[in-house]
């Protein structure tokens, strides 16, 4: 491990682990947050040293209160500060004064306000970073820390989840406020939480390296709107991500919700798509409304991974226990029939009516007993890798009973060593918060028969992520990078931002090694008879501009031209129609290419995100890109695992692997292409824009073909 | 209005509307469900005679009790019979001779078992419609009319929901309790309930009619594993639907589910996308989930329908405020910006950190005032088509004053005559449960900030369906049904079941009007050439064979054939082919067919399910239909309007309506197309599989050319 990486997590030990807190802005005003941060302290029991700063009072709830922070006798280590926005620079040079290493700010009015309040967080963040002060905030609600040996609950909520194994971090305080103040109803155990407001300095990226050495934390759980730095979220969320999972609600997924993120806390717009391909390549869970957040925390939090995805149902109503099954199978899971001898065993105490095979249907009115042992027998069939029991309430009283025979099952089945993860859905009204807890393993309880099998989807797709090795970034020695910069910088020098010309794009496809397919430049008719006679008939004769882009528009493309006369024709028709459009100077001349049979064309493309960086497509090209929207992203760097996943994800794969008689397609060739962009790319951040369509993918072994290429160049942007 | 109909659901009055209830097997044992029906009778304070039957007691429950039906000297309307399952045919003998007109059977052990107890369902079955008694059940839990006029609760569930406008009828006894009990938790207004259990006589489709004219029933809901004879099904609900919403949650939609509903009801296996193009024909609003079907009851129920797609969002917190404004733009909604002047009215009274655009944030701490004034101002800016309001308690004091002013600020707007809908989430712990009613209205209320958008969004596509006149089923006088039955007649008698002959296939499309390829069949080589000649080079020749189907396969369609001797190579070709295969008896001889040129290849194809009888599907043929499934059904008869719907419906239209330049092509053909084979298949029930394919679609105006037919034949299933 890195140095920086492990004093980053140490430097923000202060804001969980604080001995001494003073609380700046404390006041008697108990609509005040100043008061409510005292009292949640208070309240919580914090293990340490509270010190209120007021310079009005000199006592507030029982505690000694100084009027300013360089009046405090004792060491600090968290300032929490609850003050009028303008007062926040001279506080925060008392920290500094004082050598207060961690300061958690409260107070709004900053850069998600605009104006002025943007400005002041530049001054922010300046100050901080030249006093090296750690700050969580501003425009946060707090942070907590549930460990016992300290109940820190620096908030202004006095609500305290239970501890537990669960870290939270929320860009929004009253999505953060809805989460901690439900894991109490849900029964799952928090490690920390912190709601990072505008995150000015510590980011999620810091709190994922903290959490990541924080034997507390099992599980990490993020409300987003934004990603700060992609890169190095990616870096180590693929890292920590390997031992604990990490599950994220990503706001702003459309246009509507980013303007609307955009003023609240001037999240920056981002491209979902870019967000949906990092998430997948560094093996984040992300969870597309609130309700899956909370079902998946509490759901990855309380149970084993499944090791398979042989789902056993357990319900005492069939209605229901058929949405169940059908839920498993549009997750991807099986409802495999129990063998006889479970079955069998299942009816020695069932019902007479009850259904044995799985779902197993126990009926309306099964008892205590039957419950438990028929939870047992499913759980120790080895036959399942995870249990989902579906419960309808047909008698209020019925419930305590079947509760604790569900209990009962599951006991006993841990104690044989039985340990597939079990599933609750509880449709009891008048008692349907009732927390199931077995020997201290809380069963993740829902109310609606379909949520079971979603986070087992999640779980087991996370899963297969974390077992598989890492990918690999090939390093390409034979990339030629000092070449494609001097062809861009010559480029750019010469005519500025633009595309670049079609000598150009083939020399700079030639140094990073991408299969260009053959043709040459001819400038004359007799030049190109003469190119077209060399390559042998049939040929394709096109435009060569790097001004006019849509070429085949113009009648810039003719293809299979049987004879001498035919290219002749061609270039002279090219010539005369861009004479008559008066742009004849945008003709470079004509590429002379030979016509080539395809295995299946393909495209790559890459548009540079102002925050992600190159994003990468693979698609199938026409009408599959344009109509069906038939396109994989990943976002650069490409890992081997990347490309080959990209290729594979696409809904028209099969085209690729041999339809209908064809040959397969060389997708070694097809990965090789994706990687070498992914490199050329990353390295060359004046590249804005890039287009191989099509590339005619040949069969197995035979390699590709880029036929067609633009490249577009313009002054890299300053990262945001 | 038919007569049937009306005396159809009149003759169910009786189940909702008894004077005098008979329960057969009442019990003084209280956990039997003889006892607990008439516990629910009594304690649900019925409003007419209940007489309990048991040969062993003169007294139950404080009631006069009879040996048998037929000893109570008393007109019974309605018998409740709970008895084992070997006693019940001889109380409907009992039932006959006391006239009594209607049973609602709750005992179990009928088809859902197999064996002899689908014998025993097939007895009374037979019994009922000999002694013309309706019958509800068996292996149901009962019937309510929550009507103040009567106060029926006819199950073995004591909770009784509220009164209102909702009407449910579910196949499974556990989903319809668990959705009866959560009722009254959800402030759902039923208007009453039927368990329909296996339903051997009353179905859904009674049901349906019943409902259509009951004045206290504004929205239906239905839990079903099958559908029972859909066409009926389809002809009752689009009227119905008209004037009240019908929401199905039809479960078994996998295999798995189904395999599931099986060994539960007994229900048919039928193809799910059959279900979703039957209820898209008729109106009817698919619930994907419990939960989403119990939002839509209340969504439905209790609110106006939205006039347009301009929604407004009303928050305490961004993070929230986004994520409804995501969902809000996943659905298709608009979250428009307010315009200057109600922006300029919100600052006049929120904070000053307020959001007054769209999402409006009123920020943490906002008073019941400004919650009162900012709703208000919202709904009265003639603005918005609907509000939805998203609350995060942060003082779980707050909650009230907050709920008070939401409530008076929609009061103040509906008092001035704004009735936009309006929706609350609602996310306050400790009080999550709360019910937001303004002088009667409810407001629906959930928990998660993504529900209000799915449900508005329903409600439109449902406004849409609504508003829209019904499609028209074309007569087609020139559609020669009876030349077309004696084509299968004679192919059937002749050879059995199997594939027409290509001469069978293209007099019975001649007999329907639709536009074959031109084509002439050649038995020889010379024959061919002559063909060729006479329609003019290039040609196409394929083998005629209604044995082999794929001809391509086996080089049986040879294109672009230049002149004589490849016409005449190309018939020898597929001769030899054949010979060599030993199948040579197979080929009929050769189509020759002119080259065309296609502004776009379509397929048009029909399978018969069992359950819902034709299926037509539309799809671009090729990888459209194989690889991408991008294929539309509907289920026949098609109306004008399902044709026009089917084409549209793909994801690839675009290419149909001039992509890249090239013309558009006639669509109108098409639909005709569709109509006619849906009209074919309708009258021809021998049809068990047709395949159209490739269809040439023309540019507009020219029509089209069916390239290839296929037309299979058997003798026609019975309707199950």
């Amino acid at each position: 491990m890195a140095a920086s990486q492990q004093s980053g997590a140490e430097s923000l030990k202060p804001f969980f682990y604080p001995r001494t807190i003073a609380i700046v802005g404390a006041s008697r005003e108990i609509t005040s947050i100043g008061y409510r941060l005292l009292e949640s302290l208070q309240e919580g029991r914090f293990a340490g040293m509270i010190i209120p700063v007021n310079p009005h009072a000199s006592e507030i709830a029982g505690l000694r209160t100084y009027p300013s922070l360089r009046e405090i006798p004792a060491q600090i280590d968290l300032a929490v500060i609850a003050v009028p926005a303008g007062l926040v620079l001279s506080i925060i040079d008392d920290c500094a004064a004082k050598q207060i290493p961690a300061a958690i700010l409260i107070t709004a009015g900053f850069a998600e306000t605009g104006g002025s309040g943007t400005s002041l967080e530049h001054q922010l963040r300046e100050t901080i970073h030249r006093y090296g002060i750690r700050l969580i905030g501003p425009n946060c609600f707090g942070v907590m820390n549930l460990d016992p040996a300290v109940r820190l609950n620096a908030t202004y909520t006095p609500i305290v989840p239970p501890t537990g194994h669960v870290a939270i971090a929320s860009e929004s305080g009253g999505l953060g406020l809805a989460v901690v103040t439900a894991a109490q109803r849900l029964k799952l155990g928090l490690s920390s939480f912190v709601s990072i407001g505008n995150h000015v300095d510590v980011t999620v990226n810091d709190l994922l390296e903290y959490w990541e050495q924080d034997r507390n934390t099992h599980v990490i759980l993020l409300y987003l709107e934004t990603i700060v730095d992609p890169p190095r979220f990616r870096r180590i969320a693929e890292r920590v991500g390997k031992n604990k999972p990490i599950v994220v609600l990503k706001a702003g997924r459309t246009q509507a919700g980013q303007s609307a993120a955009g003023s609240h806390t001037a999240a920056l717009a981002t491209n979902d798509k870019a967000v949906d391909a990092l998430f997948a390549q560094c093996g984040v869970i992300r969870a597309k409304t609130l309700e899956e957040l909370l079902a998946l925390a509490t759901g990855l939090s309380a149970q084993p991974r499944p090791q398979g995805k042989r789902i056993g149902i357990l319900t005492n109503s069939g209605g229901p226990g058929v949405l169940c099954t059908d839920s498993c199978a549009v997750e991807g899971l099986l409802v495999p029939e129990l063998d006889k001898a479970t079955q069998s065993t299942l009816a020695s105490f069932l019902p007479p009516m009850a259904a044995l095979r799985n779902p197993v249907d126990v009926i309306g009115f099964a008892t205590e007993e039957q419950h438990a042992k028929a939870v047992e027998t499913m759980l120790t069939s080895s036959q399942l890798d995870a249990l989902i029991i579906v419960h309808v309430s047909v008698r209020p009283k019925d419930n305590e009973p079947v509760a604790a025979g569900i209990v009962r099952g599951i006991r006993s089945a841990r104690e044989a060593g039985y340990k597939q993860p079990v599933f609750l859905c509880w449709m009891a009204e008048g008692d349907l918060d009732r927390s199931f807890i077995v020997d201290g393993e809380v069963i993740p309880t829902y109310r609606h028969p379909e949520i079971p099998a979603r986070i087992i989807r999640y779980d087991l797709t996370y899963e297969a992520w974390r077992k598989q090795p890492s990918g690999q970034i090939p390093a390409y020695a034979d990339v030629d990078l000092v070449t494609a910069k001097e062809i861009c910088a010559k480029a750019f020098a010469a005519r500025g931002p633009g595309w670049l010309t079609t000598q150009e794009t083939h020399a700079l496809l030639r140094a990073v090694h991408l299969p260009l397919a053959p043709g040459h430049i001819a400038t004359s008719a007799e030049e190109a008879v003469k190119l077209a006679q060399k390559i042998g008939y049939p040929v394709a004769v096109k435009l060569a501009s790097h001004q006019i882009v849509h070429k085949t528009e113009i009648g810039g493309v003719q293809l299979n031209l049987g004879g001498d006369q035919a290219v002749r024709d061609a270039f002279n028709r090219i010539r005369t129609k861009l004479e008559q459009a008066g742009q004849l100077d945008a003709m470079e001349g004509v590429l002379v290419q030979p016509m080539l049979s395809s295995g299946g064309e393909v495209m790559v493309g890459m548009t540079r995100d102002p925050l992600f960086g190159p994003a990468i497509a693979f698609g199938l090209g026409g009408i599959h890109v344009e109509i069906l929207s038939d396109v994989q992203f990943r976002i650069a760097p490409l890992t081997d695992r990347d490309a080959a996943g990209m290729i594979r994800g696409i809904k028209g794969y099969k085209l690729l692997t041999g339809y209908r008689g064809q040959s397969a397609v060389d997708l070694k060739a097809l990965e090789d292409v994706l990687l070498r962009i992914s490199r050329l790319c990353e390295a060359i951040p004046e590249i804005s824009e890039l287009d191989l369509n099509p590339i005619f993918a040949l069969p197995s072994g035979q390699g590709c073909r880029i036929v067609d290429v633009r490249i577009h160049i313009e002054p890299p942007q300053p990262a945001v």
